[in-house]
């Protein structure tokens, strides 16, 4: 069994990674790490948690074989600079402060995709996990990108109310929110510098990305359509990202339609293509806190550790 | 025209109001009155009345003819205290300081239920409107307990998230809300004693009143159920209570099933009842901003005006 | 008083048309017209109009100075071939039978979409009233395409539940839909070419939509975002559009983020642009029952008798 | 590896038992009955399913070492009539059939609660599952009929819409029930009778149970809050609970406020006591088709075969 530590237990991220790796078969959770919640059992804050996991936060982090850095946004380097960690231990980030960027120290993280960087991650002991719009949209373009075929991306894509995090503010007021659609960082999502420059890398030429985010009236999930041109026949796409994900677990492509719900509570992703003209539509959907943020985060733990890549993630979907 | 001021327009009952009464014929809004937000339009702070109303908040009240009071409770006394308003305004405070004790210097507020008060609220010049459950849940009893046939009663009743009013609080966070149920202020809601006071001057004996309040996962609307024990026929019941209210333009008795949306986005109150056994359940349903505050508000201004009770709320249901 | 009748009164939008004109000041509802719920009191099918419209269905119409029909598309001509209207009654046209096409024997349908035809709509006999998309799409891009600034146009677009009508379907069953999105019709959706007719007979050129429309996990309302490319400054866009809708009661530019309840049980149209380079995203949001459908066949009516064009209009909208 | 059969696996509980099984350590699925479906596979009917189960729905059931019947209530008896099943195999009837009789044949189904009869189910070879309503009503109240206090009872409970199983009906049209609530079978549900056959075995005296049901506007899960009377304190009550329920593994009490969705997609059942005066209330919550079904019959699978009870039900949360 290995250490596991989690830093930022107390939010969404952190404490879905809790639910999975408490039946995780390999890891033992070693400390939940919370300065603003320390004393508190993780499972007064989520009661869901009640007998599976009790353990209580702290502010002391102690000697782990795996590290989860679950912080807000470029809280991640601020952390690691006031509490070291010894070499040997994996770190997995979750936040963005080495998506762009890898190099920390001596460390080099190395991007958490694991549809694209499984090499790299393997053994890996610093990963950098995507955000969760990042993972919908480059699953969905990852095979174009390959065979250099991406120009123009339009993509629109929804979020559940999760991704924007526990803290209350009036866009994620119940009243206001629910049967509500609203956008929001039209054109300029952060993830879509994340987004290109992982696409350019397999691409070779300019892509431009227009992204509009929406806030959905659900908790849970992401669903993204993306609008390229192409030349391609609808069955030679479908075969190119048959072909593309034919070993892969966690992404799956559909010839018939697709929705949000077939991959709530699961580590999935599921695709579909459409096609009119020379436009094509790629349809992806995913769990923003699962594939989307923690779920990977374990995806990338288990192939770093050279473990079966969907230990502790044959989850059950909600289904309904 | 009569000129109308609101206290506490900034909030969910007063921007109801301001709905409510753009529209009114007989009334100007004069005033919005707002110390937090003084300075903005109404239409920034809820742009569903651009154009409606662009009316500027502002921390100095006028003199009007019909006050609005649109408080957190316990503060409509303080403000009165601090913003004395003359004898011939007529005041109606949508907050629970007068209603069960009506006595404010000269003053006397009547309690605002004009399906029981209609006589004493017409010419008046004070009215306590009742809360949102109180109104719901006597209008249910009402008819029984003028009748001297209550006893104990058990109701349970689900009320949505524009109950909790605006501000960001962990039972109103979207994530936790969604698809949530749960009860709060299990047998101690403060509407208990309210209701109780009304339905004891009726029935003339102990009444015991055993309420469970629900929260539910929807913005608007309160559905109670309510059982009681009776040796009547279900036919004898119905009779009664058709009789009751029948001159009340917003209670209706239904023979067939009620739900909530069949109120919504109305002043309306509609109530069914069940028998099996000596067992009778009575089912009710309404607006809790309308007909639970707001819509009642201006139902009792018409009355005691002496206009026609539904000027102003012939309202649009929301239907579906 | 105008004697009104409504074909398909039993549906959604027929319904609809009744809780408007049951309270519109210059007409009375003369005859609900259903083959399938002949005999039935329309308060029965939807009970929030008891008493306030018990009208009972009827398959026998009459005369009446004004027809709307609320049939499935493709069954208003049908309809008028077996039940002869004379050439004085105004026929309003809630199915897509004569957006595309307006002859029909001696009749012309005129387009009615006010912001661009209230000049024939006025006096006219004979509207053919938008789709609910093609309404939404449209107002948000009328102004550039009047000034032939349209070229490529990359929509998405997310419809509530109402918009699929009253039948029982897979896609409409509430354990699929709850927390649910999905594509459907992607790039085919039936009202582009409505919305390329208008538009191109603006905007003198070939423009090409691809239009992806989502289900939502709402009852009501639409909220379109769509991406165009242009050298105009955001500033002059705002102004183009502010003042290419300055006369118009419905259609609003925001500069401020909207969201669709901004809208819903209203007749509005909320419209607001955001630009990064030489990219604009124009998002609107509508409520499809009303704007999108029966509301703005109310508003055709008033044109086309010459009344106010907002009269029965002036709704409470649900807000929250 | 034991072999599992599934008659009915085409409709919701059906399916969420091969969500269940098919990451179980112990079983198989060898065949999933469906005389609609047949020939179609049950990731095309579910597609969240696809690759996890892709097994072709047949109307040809084999000889199996446990059988569950997902089939609507009173056509257990009939298929099991009609298609003759081994007398060593475990028969799980998830249906009405037999929870009140539990004679068939030679078989004796056993009431499936195992927190109440544990020892009976371990080596049982036909048990009767119980209803969801019946489930969460019954592990509210079993501690005090245990010790004779149950008098008269009043519950009021809620239900997702997968309650009403997957065909289209009106009252689970998305348009109509999404904000909505409404009441259901008032004093009649069907589950009472099962649950006072239960109570009463234990309590020695009469119990009446008034039972309100009312439609939720979620998918998933039951919430109940049970009114009594009595004397015992409230810590004493909640000792009570604890002790009775000390070594189960799936029921649990809370001494703080419980919430539906610490339950869904979990097998648990979480209660909370409240007190007043001599009125206490007591709330519990469930996953309908987990625990109130198919998480059940697993337990009750695992029991009757001696395995661990937990064994496949180590189910994450949906939490958000």
């Amino acid at each position: 069994m290995k250490k596991v530590g989690i830093v930022g237990a107390n939010g969404y991220t952190g404490s879905e990674l809790v639910r999975l790796l408490a039946f995780h078969p390999k890891v033992i959770l070693s400390f939940l790490y919370s300065r603003s919640n320390s004393g508190t059992k993780i499972s007064d804050l989520y009661p869901d948690l009640t007998t599976v996991c009790d353990v209580v936060l702290t502010d002391q982090p102690e000697d782990v074989d795996i590290l989860f850095l679950c912080l807000p946004h470029k809280e991640s380097e601020n952390w690691l600079n006031q509490n070291p960690v010894k070499d040997e231990t994996l770190i997995i980030d979750l936040g963005n402060d080495f998506r762009l960027n890898g190099n920390f120290g001596s460390r080099n993280f190395i991007y958490g995709l694991p549809e694209i960087n499984k090499k790299q991650l393997s053994g890996s002991k610093s990963i950098a996990n995507p955000g969760c719009f990042a993972t919908s949209i480059q699953l969905a373009l990852l095979p174009l990108a390959q065979k250099g075929l991406l120009n123009e991306v339009y993509t629109t894509g929804i979020t559940g109310s999760t991704g924007a995090g526990q803290s209350l503010q009036s866009t994620t007021h119940f009243t206001w929110r629910n049967d509500n659609i609203s956008a929001y960082k039209t054109l300029k999502h952060q993830h879509v510098e994340e987004i290109l420059q992982q696409l350019v890398s397999f691409n070779n030429n300019e892509i431009s990305l227009n992204f509009i985010p929406w806030r959905g009236d659900f908790a849970r999930g992401i669903f993204t359509s993306s609008t390229v041109k192409t030349d391609l026949e609808l069955s030679d796409i479908e075969q190119l990202y048959k072909d593309f994900y034919a070993d892969e677990p966690f992404a799956k492509i559909s010839e018939k339609p697709i929705d949000l719900k077939q991959v709530v509570n699961t580590n999935r992703c599921v695709i579909q293509i459409e096609k009119s003209g020379n436009v094509a539509v790629i349809h992806s959907a995913i769990d923003n806190l699962l594939k989307g943020a923690s779920g990977q985060a374990v995806q990338n733990m288990n192939i770093a550790m050279g473990w079966e890549e969907n230990l502790g993630l044959n989850l059950k979907p909600i289904a309904f």
